[in-house]
């Protein structure tokens, strides 16, 4: 079943049910509206996952809770990409990657968009260090192997938001980047997947990343080292990506540690990524474990 | 239910069938012994699981295929550390980390012992430098987070053999090693899961890797820089490891990066991982993809 954009969200009329469906207002920006306290009105689909979804129904139902678009059981090993932005590799004087730098993160990173919280673990407090990065994520529809940059854009189902919530101290601390940027809630996605239909290429999205209200993060996705079908092509070479797999892309320019001196996120923080057009925003508030 | 060592097999009697159970001989090395074509008795237990065991049966069952002790769906994220061997450290003349290495392998890379083979992708026949790693896997038997060194041990399940195969091309390409130590089938593991009532203390166990008939690792667990109960708190600082979490800790010296000159697998040759006493032998045989 083609769909536009697609919403996981627990509906006003039950709030025993999660349903997957469609906004009724194309150009809604879902993660906003729910934060402001506005009435999301969303078609539902009659499957209860966006890699199944089914058809589309003619209901109306209001959004209570939105969650991301995949359930952690769906998603496996959340697959991260580093350093790829051109000019985020500038701002660090870092030459420019040949090959994708990989990480892994596990699915219980896997977080839900505002109102769930992104706890700061002890040991992200302990030091201080917590820090933010606004990314294009890519959801794998169909399970992927060896597959050729120009097939690659055919398995994907769509694309979101999501925020690579990282911890310096850690991450500097060791040569392997996953446990830091692997904690419970680190991997804060969604709310909108937005269809290859919709968004044909990637790279003329526009990402932005707002901090406690100030613009911090602001890139056109052609600054990108590595196109999405470069990203999964490499991903998938000897390496099943399954149905559902999240992919998340590196950030642009503009993260704290970057900053001279560095600035980090503290409890009561709230971060925003947006990805224009037809995506909108991931809205995190940060509190302390 | 208590149980000394466990694994998971394909019977004779009913090739569709999949059980968990004990096997007859106490001291049998099963993995070794399913290579020889014995046959391996085994008293099945009521569950499917190694995770929800349910109770022994007096049935005596002959293994048809021996499995790795959990299956893809079962095992998540694959928790991986690196240099973890005091004289592992001394060979590659590099200090002794101070925290955990930590990276990680999807459930993809999860694979059954001999017969079943470990595919050489083609990204790996290119540069022709897969290795092997023989290391001590830990079964997570409840869900752990931030949990202490002291009570580490609760938590485990048992202990099993992995050979975490590397690709050292793409490892040394890039900082981060989750893609060149990820593809699929890149952790065999199993097949005895020894539990914690017959392996109170992993650091005395001896492991022993042998490549074409050649042992080319053998070592004591006392030599680990960071401990069992040490790794697991570690792991689990702001982190959920779920019931099935897989941690393979490292490997000894004498892979075939360290040899002067570096001698690598190839498609044909075998591998054996062994941890002595009461778990055993982990056979692979690698096979260009």
């Amino acid at each position: 079943m083609a769909f536009s954009r697609l919403v996981r969200f627990v509906p006003k009329s039950d709030e025993s049910k999660v349903l997957i469906g469609e906004p009724v207002d194309a150009s809604i920006d879902v993660g906003l509206a729910i934060y402001e306290g506005k009435d999301v009105e969303v078609k539902p689909f009659t499957g209860s996952s966006i890699l199944a979804p089914g058809e589309r129904t003619e209901n109306v139902e209001i959004i209570k809770t939105v969650l991301s678009p995949l359930a952690q059981e769906e998603v496996g090993t959340i697959r991260c990409i580093g350093l790829n932005y051109v000019s985020h590799a500038a701002e660090m004087n870092l030459s420019l990657p040949e090959i994708p730098t990989i990480f892994l993160k596990p699915s219980t990173a896997l977080g839900n968009p505002w109102p769930e919280p992104c706890y700061l673990p002890k040991i992200t407090q302990k030091d201080n260090t917590g820090d933010y990065e606004s990314e294009l994520a890519v959801i794998i529809g169909k399970t992927a192997k060896n597959v050729s940059e120009e097939d690659a854009l055919d398995y994907v189902l769509g694309y979101t938001t999501a925020n690579d919530v990282s911890s310096r101290t850690s991450q500097n601390n060791q040569s392997q980047w996953c446990f830091s940027k692997g904690f419970d809630g680190a991997c804060p996605l969604g709310p909108v997947v937005a269809s290859t239909s919709i968004v044909p290429d990637p790279s003329q999205l526009q990402i932005k990343g707002t901090w406690n209200g100030n613009v911090v993060q602001d890139c056109p996705l052609t600054d990108m080292i590595f196109t999405v079908p470069q990203v999964i092509s490499y991903l998938s070479q000897g390496t099943t990506l399954p149905a559902g797999t999240v992919i998340i892309t590196g950030t642009p320019p503009g993260v704290g540690a970057g900053k001279k001196p560095p600035q980090y996120i503290k409890g009561g923080d709230e971060f925003r990524v947006s990805l224009e057009p037809h995506i909108g925003t991931l809205i995190t508030q940060f509190k302390n474990e």
